[in-house]
């Protein structure tokens, strides 16, 4: 497996418009992007930190995976996105051959249109894992 | 304040040598370096992803603040660490002139030798965030 850089930080939110202002305002970044992903049940705002984006997540019904995280959690890192130089699909049957538990078995469209999928966190270490490309 | 990048993640693992078989064998990326920071009672392995550190933090006591971390949260993402193009005091004069809670009133040492501060989570929206500089 072989990953160029964290491509995104995927951070909880309640609320996008109570966020922004301390990401604007206090650390200094400029939010270029909302979107929502409907299938996921969130809004997303991105934010650029060097070659990381920052991705807010808000959820639009209870029923959000993110909604249920931040009644379990409390708002948060949710996620680490690592940037793929090999691929998705790579990555994953190389996941899966040394025993990690995978989310999603192939890639599938994430946000900004990458190609996606997750690692499970219980194979590692805690942190919900996810794996994307370009 | 003037964030160059990630400079690195905190992440709480409950044992080092348990974690690092994943970050490399599976991920593919190499620990350079395990140090012990006595006064955080905590031992941490570094690895270099991108322009970002993946730092494993493993407590050496069940009273450092990492082990009470796994205990209420579980094993998972820290805190966030930003590298700050101004320096670190600058950014905390800033940041609580902005209203925002700091853990740190001036920088101190930190792992590796660097200036860090750490805001409090309660006035970052759940996320422990520190502000270093080399």
């Amino acid at each position: 497996m072989k990953i160029s850089h964290i491509e995104h930080l995927g951070i909880a939110v309640k609320s996008i418009e109570e966020a922004l202002p301390y990401y604007e305002n206090v650390l200094g970044l400029k939010c270029y992007n909302i979107e929502t992903v409907e299938d996921q049940k969130v809004r997303t705002a991105f934010l650029k930190v060097g070659d990381t984006k920052i991705e807010l997540l808000e959820p639009t019904s209870p029923e959000s995976t993110i909604a249920k995280f931040i009644e379990n959690k409390g708002a948060g890192v949710h996620h680490v996105a690592f940037a793929m130089e090999d691929g998705v699909a790579n990555a994953l049957a190389e996941a899966e051959e040394k025993g990690i538990r995978l989310i999603d078995k192939a890639p599938r469209k994430g946000a900004e249109g990458l190609n996606i999928a997750f690692l499970h966190p219980k194979s590692t270490l805690g942190v919900l894992t996810e794996l994307c490309e370009h």
